[in-house]
């Protein structure tokens, strides 16, 4: 299923990356919320493809036209669909796709699932392009999100071998985190933007591909959020960071790391402080038992390298039932990880808004 | 929301750690399939406590009684209802923990969410407790899996920092995968055994405990199985791993490591091999697209050092709104991550069985 | 499925007529609410066999165990789980059930269905022994929306010939529904009971059974509960009634006989009374578009008579291929409408209570 | 929620009278059905307005625009979303909707949930217009069904007082079915077309309106079909019929008048025929325990008259706060019975294409 089924929040994202357009519809986001457009178009524009050296030449406007669900800009209540047109549609480039699938590409196992009858062009129903109308759905939920207090954002961790600095988890605050989005590279310390523009270009010279870690924080979320078990925050944005194709892992608070430390170092100290319950260190990541503590929270997602490179590659030929050698034609990004920063913020908060409005009903 | 909503199986996990007894209400598994049950109770005896000296002293049989589901073993098609009672209670222990909350523990987020109203004996419905019946519908569903060739099996990848092998990605197959659950240890190489249980007593004689490192495979999928964004492989088995308590990441094929890969590095190459399409490396882990690819499903997950320790830690009195110094009393484990292993593979399960189910309406 | 899935309250319903046990497994009900458990004790009351004169034969306690989700009588947030043991258990009637089906029962069926799997014992799943458990969870309901000055109930408009008066959709209110549980037979005119009685023991004492008519009412609903088009109150309540074995029709304010009004008839005139809107009329049941007016919501639902008869009827013989004659033994309901009142107000409080919870989150 | 949530076939309903579009986002159709688009518009084309004397004077083409999910004609397994563009729109009709709520209509109600927030424009979300979607998924699955031999029709069984004959529950056959949908009025005797369009434009020209009953058919469908109790046929195909606004009332084979036959008159006797189970009657409408018997599937479900009359009438003024007289304006249906029928048709074939889909992963 291309949907999300939050407890309250659901939507379904549809389109392939040449079909007629690409959109959303969204379900349960209560009426009367005015949709702030220009802020909404900022943040689509950061996803957006053809702005860069580093990112693919495909040139889309992204701009979402709202159908339903909405009256002078404020949601009425009932389903919102926006639809994004693809314009800049060219077929020619994936005849082949069918029987030579790509090396790190959906097309074999789609065509495994769906028994060929699955869209093969410009990947389909599993382009990236699919991202646009996840950040539609979630560039709404940030605005609904910030008018509660609370902040979300993403940066860039590290590109290739390239490291940026990281969130400190207890001090990280709203200043930080809003200083990130307005900034070509989404970075902490932007005298690593060059050297990871270089290492992209560098990559892309050689026909090839880097990817690279997503850390994002959330602060000013209230403490009592998410459910047990299946429904704990890891769980809800786990689902959601999933949907983003290239992601290949996730962990919350100190991770994976965590494995290797003590009890005695990993558990946060509990801290009475400015009439609050906090704790000192953070490695919970704002997570205890699925259900938010209040303090910021942090996770990391792994993103793979572009599959699609320029280089020969090898693949089969399931007509001829053989091997065969491929070069893969088309206009590609040599990193997702930039365009990607807003797609990780938008997964956060669909999950983030699903699990406030279940807040809302238990009173 | 306690309960995994599959496609197409759907439970809930209901109790608490000393509630008159935990258990698991099931949907949709198909009518005619024999559970066999002494080989559930070995696989629930693998997470049973009270077996080691590296385990939590409290003794519980674990022995599920099924009241529903089920004429003469086998299924019927009507919801199944597995029931173990909790005998070996001790309410004493807890008594103070809806003022003073145990770092690292749900008693302070669960409280911020059932404003007080919730269960804190023994950590309540948030208990590792709960995992006995995860294991019960996961133990079904790896013998369904097992019945159509497909094989789960998980080891302890590391403990603190002693370091098992790792599955080979490409040639893991059936016949290691069997050899594992049986052993005392869940490991490949054997030799690990010894010190690893010396690290965990180490870590108990001072108080203190371990995390570690779980990996998991699966063999014998079909390719195809999976769907798109949300319901991809990755986003169905995250959302039951991290079901399991003290589970901070997960990752899929390379993981983490391949945000450092070059793209030409991480692709896989395909290959025709005794007429089936495999890759020649498996970086990708089996899943392309969310969907499987026929190769093993390899994932890793992280769990944190339990955090029940004996030695003196920093809490607050909710009551007097100021710091105190908690020490834990009662009976816990100072690794969780042996017993959590067959936990890994219940939640694996109960994904892939999901998965499959889907699968055959689609014909 | 067995489940109801509500948009926030989620219940399955477990067990077989002669399976160990029966219940339900209730996630959604909001922490710190007191289950008043004599009160539910006597609800349950009204639908136990055994009884009367005009009901089964069958002695079944119907003592609900809780065996979690609560402490000390408090709703603490973890799912609840609630069974009934199966005591006064007859396997011995059933054995033919497989080879000859019983008109109007689910054999032939559910056989269809479950491949021959299914628990043909007393109905097993398909028994109206499983409206306890929805009388559980039904009763539960009732007591949180009284809480919130709603009040639910139902009568017998009708068994067979035999008519009550019925509810006036304008004027009535909580004083009538409340006088009427307590009642030995659920009518608004007493004088009605003695010939409803007759008629049963009449049909019973003919080896013939009786269907009937029941009709509900909900009093304090505020206006503005429900969801447009497939979670309007009508479809949600009829999802939850039809649960019901034996319901064959369903209908809302004027129902049927709306077909044949001219719209000037059947349009309810708004009035502005007491600081409020009303309508003078009440055609429209206390629904529009789904969504409650804050008017009386009535329904009415059409049972049909018992399929257990003991006359000798026509069936078939699955093995032998051909017509036989089958004569029905057993304890069984000449008319099943009494104890299915408690049955409809069960279904009525659990749809009203999701969409209660559904309203809380839209502020 | 406007979504119908199937197990299998899920779509979400989307727009408003006067939005910019309304249409439907599915999701579930399995890849490679190749959808006949020509005999889809046949079907839109008879619940589309401007094309009677009876029926509103509102033009719209209503021909669907697919945008995504389609390769060629054919389903790719990605979602599909239909759009129809709302193009005579008249938004002047309705400035004082928010204020002046129209009997039988949902403004109150709306604006009781919606907090004003609704959209008023011609009923907005509410509008019948919004069957317009409903009958794109509908007539995608009638084909769907079809292809695997299973035929639903429906007709007009009456329109006030105007009765047309009744289907055989027994007899009824494809060819009766496919009979009907060619016609200008769905009737099995024709005879009775002109008594109902005089009795239509007689209440059009009182500035009057009609209710009727729909009985809708469904034969070909293999036993076996749906699940006990919340997912039976009766509770899926309740879910999606009230979703057609002016429903009032449904009820299966007998329906209400079962509630005064005796069981032995109410059940069917079993009958082996032609080498498979059939029963003689066919009170139960061909669903036992909510599960298909093989026998023709029958249902009927009562319409109210069109709250939209010319004549003047009751209301309140919110802002005011006291009674007042409106009149309406606008295009309106005096009886939407002749358009619903294929609307009805549509939301029984949801319901059973779920339910086929289903039954599919049980094997």
């Amino acid at each position: 299923m291309s949907s999300f089924y939050g407890e309250n929040l659901r939507f379904t994202i549809f389109g392939q990356s040449h079909s007629p357009a690409i959109g959303v519809t969204i379900e349960g986001i209560p009426a009367g919320h005015h949709i702030q457009f220009e802020e909404l178009q900022k943040f689509l524009n950061r996803r957006a493809p053809g702005r860069s050296p580093t990112a693919t030449a495909r040139q889309e406007a992204d701009v979402p036209s709202f159908v339903s669900g909405l009256v002078n800009g404020i949601t009425c209540g009932a389903p919102i669909t926006a639809i994004i047109e693809n314009t800049d549609v060219r077929t020619q480039d994936y005849q082949s796709l069918k029987d030579s699938p790509r090396p790190g590409h959906a097309d074999f196992t789609s065509q495994m699932k769906f028994h060929g009858y699955q869209d093969p062009t410009g990947g389909g129903h599993f382009s990236g392009r699919l991202t646009a109308p996840l950040c539609i759905v979630g560039g709404i939920c940030l605005q609904l999100l910030r008018s509660e207090g609370i902040c979300v954002a993403a940066h860039i961790q590290s590109i290739g071998p390239v490291q940026d600095s990281t969130f400190d988890p207890v001090s990280v605050d709203a200043a930080l985190l809003d200083s990130i989005p307005g900034k070509a590279m989404a970075l902490i310390d932007d005298s690593r933007a060059a050297h990871m523009e270089q290492a992209i270009l560098e990559a892309k010279s050689n026909g090839d591909s880097l990817g690279g870690i997503i850390e994002c924080a959330v602060v000013g979320l209230p403490a009592g959020l998410g459910d047990p078990m299946f429904a704990g925050m890891e769980n809800r944005i786990s689902q959601a960071v999933f949907g983003i194709p290239a992601v290949r892992g996730i962990e919350f608070g100190t991770g994976f790391a965590a494995a290797q430390m003590l009890g005695s170092e990993h558990n946060d100290p509990y801290d009475w402080k400015h009439g609050q319950v906090r704790t000192r260190t953070n490695h919970h990541g704002g997570i205890l038992g699925g259900i938010t503590s209040g303090m910021p929270l942090i996770f990391r997602t792994a993103l793979k390298p572009t599959p699609s490179i320029a280089k020969v590659q090898e693949s089969v030929s399931l007509r001829q039932k053989q091997g065969i050698s491929i070069q893969i034609q088309g206009r590609h990004d040599p990193c997702i990880v930039p365009r990607a920063v807003p797609c990780v913020e938008a997964a956060a908060a669909v999950a983030i808004y699903d699990a406030l409005l279940q807040r809302r009903k238990e009173g």
